[in-house]
């Protein structure tokens, strides 16, 4: 039983990893596809959604026979539960990214602007956040994961940054006022990106520490689990 | 062995409902602040978040008490998933009646352009959607579930159709530039209400039919669980 439990523990594993590098490359290509105005890139992770899915699926097909097979408890038990959350969190990155895509036609012509705005700041920013997320939870990485929590805050703050910039440039710029009022939807879209990958950080932190990090706004003052 | 788990899934079950009404009036109280202007309700909600992550804390411990002292199977085993989804769902709903009691200060005095802009109606739906989907899990009703999932689809069209009308009322009024972008990025929240009450309405039917409802856009074309 035990030996049953090891292997398909790894295997839940395998699947979340594959979908996390899925869904980083949806999120690089949403980007690019935004910033190149490449529209054949942008359908490409439109359509590619039906692969994140398919894996979300496939893991939560997977928690719930190994919940119903054997009785996990202590790290095991943590493990599944911080998978389906992991996963819940993933499927929606993916979700975004298609929202962002979806972003790429009525931009299209505005790359200048894009930069103009820090977009492609914040992004750079989010996309490392993103592959973080998903690094600390294949290596079991609390100490990173506490990092990305404290690097959301930052993308916050440049959020309202943007914000502002976005009203100043609409005010100067009344032609602008459509693809200004895109990329705040936009930015919106990429600071909830940064949003699930601290979720992310915060589910490794309870698998690793069994402490529930979440609704404490420093890192090093964690609630103890039980 | 039965009759404890039993017991301990009623518990859950009634601490998921107390959650869920908490999280209701919570959004009923931040909607209200921001068309009253009543910077006092707003802070109240801001400030009752806390008792709204308690009972997020306190719901996952408990699923992952029962998942440790039992071994559930079939609709016990759907239950305890569900729980721990919707949990999640409601908790981030809690965060958005937080966001939105954020922008009762800077639309203060805006109550006029908020139902020009459609808001009042925006917001009506989504009250309505987010009551349903709360109603469809204590009366594990998936034929309530299914109507939340069309009536979400309603909450998108109308969403696009506030944002064409707010860069028209940009265009025509440059000093209504900032106000208009609050109340963008306000929309943006409540759609996302919309959104989690439609994700627990897919856990609904997960619970009870044991179908994936998600990513089928079809509520009758569901993708059997087994």
């Amino acid at each position: 039983m035990f030996h049953y439990l090891e292997e398909e523990l790894e295997q839940l594993k395998t699947k979340i990893i594959k979908m996390g590098s899925l869904v980083e490359e949806q999120i690089e290509f949403s980007i690019r596809a935004l910033f190149e105005g490449n529209l054949d890139l942008a359908k490409t992770v439109i359509r590619r959604d039906d692969e994140v899915d398919k894996y979300d699926i496939k893991i939560d097909k997977h928690c719930q026979r190994i919940f119903a097979l054997t009785q996990p408890v202590a790290f095991d038990l943590r493990l599944i539960m911080s998978a389906l959350m992991i996963n819940n969190d993933l499927e929606r990155m993916g979700d975004i990214a298609v929202n962002i895509s979806e972003r790429a036609e009525p931009l299209l012509g505005y790359g200048e602007l894009l930069r103009k705005m820090r977009v492609d700041e914040m992004s750079a920013k989010v996309k490392k956040i993103v592959k973080m997320s998903i690094d600390c939870f294949v290596n079991s990485d609390a100490e990173l994961a506490k990092m990305i929590i404290l690097m959301d805050v930052e993308v916050d703050k440049l959020d309202k940054e943007i914000f502002d910039l976005l009203t100043k440039e609409m005010k100067a710029y009344p032609d602008l006022i459509v693809p200004c009022s895109h990329i705040l939807t936009l930015i919106r879209n990429i600071e909830r990106l940064s949003d699930h990958a601290s979720n992310i950080a915060e589910d490794v932190i309870f698998l690793v520490d069994a402490k529930i990090i979440k609704h404490s706004k420093d890192p090093d003052n964690l609630k103890q689990k039980e």
